[in-house]
C-alpha cells in the first residue's frame, strides 16, 4: 500500500533529472536562481549513448508534433533569461516579456472565491460534477455583461479554464482537413495548434512559415490590419485585436470588411478578444458587434488580463448558435461534444471568482486593474517615443511594438537584456512580419515600469 | 462601449433558446426539474426549416466527430432522468448513475484554498501564470506520496485539470496514426476521444464497436482481465484498474503479464489509476509497481474521487523519461509540448488544495472520505448478495457491477429509474460486453444509499 506506507515520509523528493525543465518546469517561474544541469540539458534532449541502449516502443512519434519549431517562444524566452541570470547571479532583472499580470486581485473578487471554497466544506455548499459549460449564472452573467445587446444568449456561451486552452478545443472540432489564416505577426498558439492538428505542412526556413498556413501581413503600413484583397481563401480565419503583439485595435469598419471576407469565402473566423476592456478608442469590443457576425464568427476571450487570472485560469468562447458548417451542422453542437468529452469544466471556484468580477463592484475593481496597467503603458510609450523611436500599439492594448527598423528582434532582444537586464519579447518570434520589432509588456509593478523606463533611456539616450 | 453601457444593468438575461440544453448545461446539475422546452429540443439538432434558409460557412464539418454515437453516455444518462422527472415531478429521485461525488471535502483541504484565495490579493501572495506543468512543490509531493519508492521523479509528473482531460491531450500526443485497446466495457472517453483524433473507422452497428479499435473482452468468464492471447496488437492499450464500471482490480501478476505483453509488442499502456486508494485487496496502486513499467507505461490519476474535487478539477499524470517512441524520442518532451501549448496549468487555487491533500491531516481526512463511500458499497453489495443477483466490483472500487443475465441494460436501467426513481447506469454504455450489468455507483449520501437499497428490495424481492 504505496500510499500508506508514505503517510509518515513527510519527506519531499527532490528530483535528480530536469531534462524538461528548461522548456517546462521553470518557463515560467520568477526564480532567479537556475541550477547549472537544467542549463547543460536544455541542448539535448536525452543522452545519445543512452538512446542507443534504451528500450523503445514502437509507436511512431506524431509527426505533426515533430514538425513544430524549437520551443514554443516564451519557454525560450524564459530560457534565455535563465541564461542571463547565470551569467548575472545578482542582476535586477525586470521582466516585461511574457504578459503576465503582476497585481493583485481585487478583493472582492478573492473573498468570492475564498467563499465557495469553504462552502464546500459544507453539505449545502458543496458541488461536485458541474456543468461542463459552466455554471448558469456565470453564463448568463457574460452574456448580459459582455452581450447584452448583441443578442448572444448564456447557451451560447461556453466557459473554460482560458482561451488559449479553447483554440485548442476549437482546432479539435475543426480537425486536420480544414485551412487557416493568421495576422502575421499574431500569439503563437494559433500557428502551433494548427501545426499539431495536421492542418500545415512543414516549417520552411526560408521564409520562416509554414506551408498551407496564410499570413495575413500586418505592418505599419496597411495600419496592422490586412489586405483582405491579397489574402486567400481559408475555412478558418484567425484574427485578435486588440492584437497581441502588436497593440493595434480594428475599427468598426475593418472589422465589417472582415465579416464581409469571411461571408464571402464561407470562412469562420476565431476572433481573439482577450484584450478587448483595454480599447480606448471607440472600436468594437466584440466581433458580435458586427452585423452578420453570428453566421460566420466565435469570439474567445478571457479574465486573464482584467482580473488577474492569469493562474487562476477562467475565460469563455462563445460559439453562436447560427453558425453553421457547410452540411447545415451547427459548430456549437460539435464544440459542445468536444467541451463535454475533453474537457470537464472549469474550477468551480474560479467560476465563483468570474461571477464576483461581474457584479458591479467586480467591474469596477477591474477597471481600475485594467487602468493601472494602461498607465504602465503610457508612461513606455512616452519613454520610447521621447527617445525617438517608432512606437505602435498601447492606445488599446497592454501591449507597446517598438520598432527597431533593419535590426534582428532576437539581435534586439539580447541587446536589451545584456546592457539593461529587462526581458522583452522579440518581435520576429510572433511571426516573420515581427522582424524588427521587440513588444514591450506592461503588466508589472509600477515602480520596475519606471526603472525598466529608466534603463531604456539609459541605452538608447 | 458594450460593457460599460451594461455596468448598470445587473438584470441577467434569460436564455430563449436551449437546443444545446439537454446535453449539455442540464447534463450534470442535481436540479429537479427541467423546463419543457429542453426535452422538445433535445430531439432535434436545429429546425430543419430553419437551416434551408439558414446561412452556412464553406467549412466541412470534421468527419471524426460525426462518427460519434448520440451523446457521450452520462448525459444521454441525465437526459433519461430529466424526462423522469417531467414524469413523476414529485418523485424523490436518488441517482446512483454518474459517480459525482457527494460528500464535503475536509476543512484541511478548503481552509488552504481560501488562504491561497485571500493571499491572491496580497502583493506577496498573488502569483500569476504557473508552470504549465504544476507547482514544484505539489509535483514533489506527488513523487513522494504516490510513488515514493517507486523511482518517478517530480518532473515525470504533469499536473492537470483532471484525467479525462489528460486522456484527451495524450490523445493529441498520439495523433490519427496510431491504433488502440480498449477493455470492454470500459470509460467511454477512451474510445470517444480516439474516435475524435481519427484512430478509428466507423461505428459497426450490428457489433456496436468502432473499426480499428481492439476491444479487449473483460467479464466474469475471465475475471474482468482480457485473455492476452487473443489480443491483436495497438500502439496504444488503456486500460483502468480499479476498473470503471467493473470496479474490478488487476493484481500485481495480471499486471505483470499487461506489462510483458506491451513490452513484447512494443506497446503504449496508459494506466487510468483514478481509484487505486480505495483497493482493499493488496493489488498494485501504480502501474510503475510492476518493474519495467517506465519503458512502456503512462499514468493519470485524479483527486476528484478522494478528496470530492470533481468540481475543482485537479489531476495528473505521470510520463517517464524512460519512455520513447520507436525513433527514441522521449514521449514526455512531445507531452510536454502540448501541455505548453494547448493547456495553461491546473487553477492555482487548486493546486493549493491538491498540496494540502498531500500533508498528513489531509492524507488522512481523505482516507476518512473514501472509507464513507466503501462503507456505502458494502451496503449495496450486501443487498444485492441479498436478493440473489451475482455482483461484481466493490472491493476495490467504489462500483458495484450487478449482471441481470439475458437482459437488456437499458430495459433494466428503465425499470429501476420507472419503478425505483433510482438513476443507475446502463453497463451496454460502458460497451457491447457490459450489456446484461448495470452499474450502481456509491456515491451519495448516506441516508439516500439505504433508501436506495430498501427500494431495490421492493423491486426484486
Amino acid at each position: 500500500m504505496s500510499l500508506m506506507n508514505n503517510l509518515s515520509t513527510s519527506t519531499i523528493s527532490s528530483s535528480s533529472s530536469a531534462f524538461l525543465a528548461p522548456i517546462s518546469f521553470d518557463s515560467r517561474t520568477q526564480s532567479v536562481a537556475f541550477p547549472l544541469k537544467n542549463i547543460n540539458v536544455v541542448k539535448c534532449i536525452t543522452n545519445p549513448q543512452e538512446q542507443q541502449t534504451a528500450y523503445k516502443t514502437k509507436v511512431s512519434r506524431n509527426a505533426n508534433i515533430a514538425k513544430l519549431q524549437a520551443g514554443y517562444l516564451f519557454p525560450e524566452v524564459a530560457r534565455r533569461r535563465a541564461v542571463h541570470l547565470l551569467k548575472y547571479p545578482n542582476a535586477q532583472v525586470i521582466s516585461l516579456g511574457i504578459g503576465d499580470t503582476t497585481e493583485p486581485i481585487p478583493d472582492v473578487i478573492t473573498s468570492a472565491m475564498a467563499e465557495r471554497s469553504h462552502g464546500l466544506s459544507t453539505l449545502e455548499g458543496y458541488s461536485g460534477y458541474g456543468a461542463e459549460q459552466g455554471e448558469k449564472a456565470l453564463r448568463s452573467a457574460l452574456a448580459s455583461t459582455f452581450y447584452g445587446n448583441l443578442g448572444i444568449e448564456e447557451d451560447d456561451i461556453f466557459v473554460s479554464d482560458g482561451a488559449k486552452c479553447d483554440i485548442s478545443r476549437l482546432q479539435v472540432v475543426f480537425g486536420s482537413n480544414v485551412t487557416m489564416a493568421v495576422q502575421d505577426p499574431s500569439y503563437p498558439a494559433y500557428v502551433d495548434s494548427s501545426v499539431i492538428m495536421g492542418q500545415t505542412g512543414q516549417f520552411q526556413k526560408d521564409v520562416e512559415k509554414f506551408a498551407n498556413i496564410e499570413y495575413m501581413r500586418c505592418t505599419p503600413e496597411n495600419g496592422f490590419f490586412p489586405d483582405l484583397s491579397t489574402v486567400v481563401r481559408t475555412d478558418i480565419i484567425f484574427f485578435c485585436s486588440p492584437n497581441n503583439p502588436t497593440g493595434a485595435a480594428a475599427t468598426r469598419e475593418q472589422l465589417t470588411r472582415l465579416v464581409q471576407f469571411a461571408k464571402d469565402n464561407g470562412s469562420i473566423i476565431v476572433y481573439d478578444s482577450a484584450y478587448a476592456l483595454y480599447m480606448s478608442d471607440d472600436n468594437p469590443r466584440s466581433i458580435f458587434e458586427i452585423p452578420g457576425a453570428k453566421e460566420v464568427a466565435i469570439e474567445t476571450a478571457s479574465f486573464s488580463k482584467y482580473a488577474g487570472f492569469t493562474g487562476v485560469r477562467l475565460g469563455w468562447t462563445v460559439v453562436p448558435k447560427q453558425l453553421l458548417f457547410s452540411d447545415g451542422f451547427p459548430v456549437a453542437k460539435d464544440f459542445n461534444r468536444i467541451v463535454c468529452t475533453c474537457f470537464n469544466g472549469a474550477c468551480n471556484i474560479s467560476q465563483a471568482g468570474g461571477l464576483a468580477c461581474l457584479s458591479p463592484e467586480g467591474l469596477e475593481a477591474m477597471q481600475e486593474v485594467i487602468g493601472f496597467y494602461k498607465e504602465n503603458t503610457k508612461i513606455i510609450v512616452e519613454t520610447f517615443n521621447s527617445l525617438g523611436f517608432k512606437v505602435y500599439g498601447g492606445q488599446n492594448a497592454p501591449y507597446v511594438w517598438v520598432h527597431f527598423p533593419s535590426r534582428s528582434s532576437w539581435d534586439v532582444f539580447s541587446e536589451i537584456l545584456e546592457k539593461t537586464h529587462i526581458v522583452t519579447t522579440p518581435g520576429s518570434g510572433f511571426g516573420p512580419s515581427g522582424e524588427g520589432f521587440i513588444r514591450v509588456s506592461a503588466f508589472g509593478h509600477r515602480e520596475n515600469v519606471l526603472e525598466a523606463c529608466r534603463r531604456f533611456k539609459q541605452l538608447y539616450k
